[in-house]
């Protein structure tokens, strides 16, 4: 079986010193990794810079992405020659469009406009007292994840905070439907606190409690590796 | 001689997921710590979670922030007992204040009341097309350094973006006086790649060239030592 695993989190520039960053350690996505070469199956690892990553391994290849654009780019190759997905990346769901200061904000008729406004210096000054940052929707990647390759089993990630199991359940299945997900991996951030990760993993029909980073990981493989 | 480095950049969330990161890998600061540790010199260093960090050293603590506040609070008290400041930390000029969507700008007739709201949900919604976050300026921490600790030598960063080396030290000149600094680093991100480092330490009536995070590092230890 060939595993393709995503994981950290991606940074969408605001100009070069500054980005939107969504959070995340790579933890879990490295435990998960580490599982599947344990077993002996190859893996391909897309992830960032800051993430933590496993020991280099023979079956082990890693790509390193920065935004929501180069993990497309790296992502459409990968998920055509690929069994499984993994896709437990914290991807980024806005990206800037432009930044201006308040002061001109106020003095802009048509708000729509500045839309369609580009930032054209390198740093973007730093004067004023309050800026205003403009930020676009980002595609939903894995939405389009079995339109690349309608064979690959799909396992999704949904991560929200402070919500009740049944909301977070419920979100997570319709994510699986949505996304033609094979399993969706529900967490709540608050409840995830050093050793201790808290998540459901969900299917169509049932939901299954895990409590630690290596359940979630062996819960993937032997759902994973049952299906094969 | 007891020394305090800052480094890394700090990251000011949006929610509790999504922060803005001021991007630095810490690989300047861990030089020059590594430096003054290895002339036998005490060394505080404050820096974030994703920075690189010197080997564990007798000599060496390290004080781990997150954001600007988090920044402040432990700085005060670090800065009253050293001898030295070299702030090469990227601090965050802007921490969010509330992110609504597009449509919700459009609808708002007085925008100031915007920059009133606050965000009360964990974790912002990602439904709109259009977000817009609302930024405010941090305090500039290095113009409280000598109010701190009047004694205290402080060498402070500058990083511009493709300018011209004049600009750049008329700036970093303008940071010295302002801020009382014995030295500025002013350093153009375009001129900063792998191993090339290139920066000016400038001081009053000077400013010397320097080509690598090494020569920086040495520079700056030269300067301090010699004032000792």
């Amino acid at each position: 079986m060939k595993i393709l695993i995503t994981s950290g989190g991606t940074t969408e520039k605001i100009d070069s010193v500054r980005g939107i960053t969504n959070h995340s350690t790579g933890k879990l996505g490295k435990i998960i990794a580490e599982t599947f070469l344990r077993k002996g199956h190859q893996v391909s690892l897309v992830t960032t810079e800051n993430a933590v990553k496993p020991e280099p391994n023979d079956n082990l290849s890693i790509y390193q992405i920065s935004n929501v654009a180069s993990l497309m780019e790296s992502l459409e190759p990968l998920v055509k020659n690929h069994d499984i997905l993994i896709h437990s990346m914290a991807v980024s769901d806005y990206t800037p469009v432009y930044m201006t200061d308040f002061e001109n904000l106020k003095n802009t008729k048509d708000l729509g406009s500045l839309l369609q406004e580009r930032n054209t210096e390198s740093k973007i000054s730093s004067n004023s007292d309050y800026q205003v940052l403009f930020l676009k929707k980002t595609p939903k990647l894995i939405s389009l994840v079995k339109d690349w390759n309608p064979a690959i089993q799909l396992i999704g990630f949904k991560l929200l905070v402070n919500i009740s199991k049944e909301e977070l359940i419920s979100v997570a299945r319709a994510s699986l439907r949505k996304n033609q997900a094979a399993y969706i991996v529900a967490n709540d951030l608050s409840q995830i606190k050093g050793n201790q990760h808290k998540a459901y993993l969900v299917s169509a029909n049932d939901a299954i409690v895990l409590e630690t980073k290596d359940q979630i990981a062996e819960a993937i493989y032997q759902k994973v590796s049952k299906n094969d």
